[in-house]
């Protein structure tokens, strides 16, 4: 005999999202809701109660935190023969919002999420939804199922960890080699040191004759020149 | 009959340190390995094995990370009508190294860092220890039981939340009305937006009498404020 939540499960206009998140994250989801929450960009809000806007942004927050935890865990246990600061930077590459706008195109997000900003999806409403579906699936499952599918399911399979190792230096050069191609005057600046002193961070700045045209902060100055260069080479890309 | 574990124990070096983390987390240790290596500052450095520092910097990256997402859960569920600027701003406020360095005094910790450096003890050792029991907890029995131990034996004992969520203002009047008593000029100065559009942070700067006495950075101008007026309230009162 059919129970009440496999019936509603069959002819719910849900079904397709439940197929979505297995083909994802392999397994069906318990409380569709929050996925569906997980999908919702802030510019789809239609309703507000006790304050609250109803759309991804909270379980944004959640994502985040718990990424960041698992991914961190990840690292410490992947490499243990490194320093903080070359996990806190291998960090920051795997959560950046280039690295999780990719990861959502990769997964398809873009035909899931709901918003009433047709730029937004092109924005980054693809790592903002991914995060919010981490939170949802925390939620959901707990912290233990989370980890075993973020690993098995996203990192070992979208990401390439040995590649993102050497991308520490890659951005920085493509820039300079550009630069000289191109007879442009690039240039690294650390404007600011940030925060107190165990979490210093460094904020960098990317000058092209001149002009700045990206910022970024890191724990490393290195780490930030990088992921400078990273955004700059970005915009380049989309002038082009 | 006696087991090895318990006759290690007991006639352990370590037999102190066990009972402490019983009297301050409630629990005996697993693997006290772990603690030990929690509480030994990076001053304390004696031993570089396979390029790895032997201190605690690597277990205060992962106990950092695994602090940010419990507290994050545990906002989220305690406050499910606040939006994420609310939620982001608490954690902030828990997390924070002012905040943590009073915790760990209430703590002890002091009494249990192995330090090189003597000022260390005084400065953010306290609090990086405490991140660094957390790491050490985490590995040693899992994040559903860290979690169990944070918020039962940490935050509802140690943290006034209602007291936090208020003292959201108290800082920048504080520091306001010492101005105005003392006919000293304060300023707040956004300086800086760092970040990307939907993680944007700001920096704030504040000045007394044109002067740059502290900065700090956070999701909303008004918590960067704020966490900018605790930095320089502490700095004045060191002063005085």
């Amino acid at each position: 005999m059919l129970n009440s939540n496999k019936l509603r499960y069959l002819f719910s206009s849900d079904k397709k999202l439940y197929q979505s998140v297995k083909n994802i994250f392999g397994y069906y989801p318990g409380n569709i809701h929050l996925y569906k929450l997980a999908l919702r960009h802030k510019s789809a809000t239609t309703k507000i109660v006790n304050g609250v806007r109803l759309n991804n942004e909270r379980l944004e927050y959640l994502g985040d935190a718990i990424l960041s935890a698992i991914i961190a865990d990840y690292l410490f246990k992947s490499f243990p023969y490194e320093n903080e600061g070359f996990l806190t930077e291998m960090r920051s590459k795997i959560v950046s919002r280039v690295s999780l706008n990719k990861l959502s195109r990769k997964l398809g997000l873009q035909y899931l999420i709901r918003s009433g900003d047709p730029s937004a999806k092109a924005k980054s409403a693809g790592g903002d939804a991914f995060e919010a579906l981490i939170g949802a699936l925390y939620l959901d499952k707990g912290y233990n199922f989370t980890s075993k599918i973020l690993i098995h399911r996203i990192i070992n399979i979208h990401f390439d960890i040995e590649l993102l190792i050497e991308s520490e230096i890659s951005y920085k050069s493509k820039l300079n080699e550009w630069g000289q191609k191109e007879k442009r005057n690039v240039i690294f600046k650390v404007e600011e040191e940030i925060g107190e002193k165990h979490k210093k961070q460094y904020l960098v700045a990317v000058e092209i004759d001149d002009k700045i045209i990206s910022r970024s902060q890191d724990y490393s100055i290195k780490g930030a020149e990088n992921l400078a260069a990273e955004k700059a080479w970005t915009k380049l890309e989309e002038e082009i």
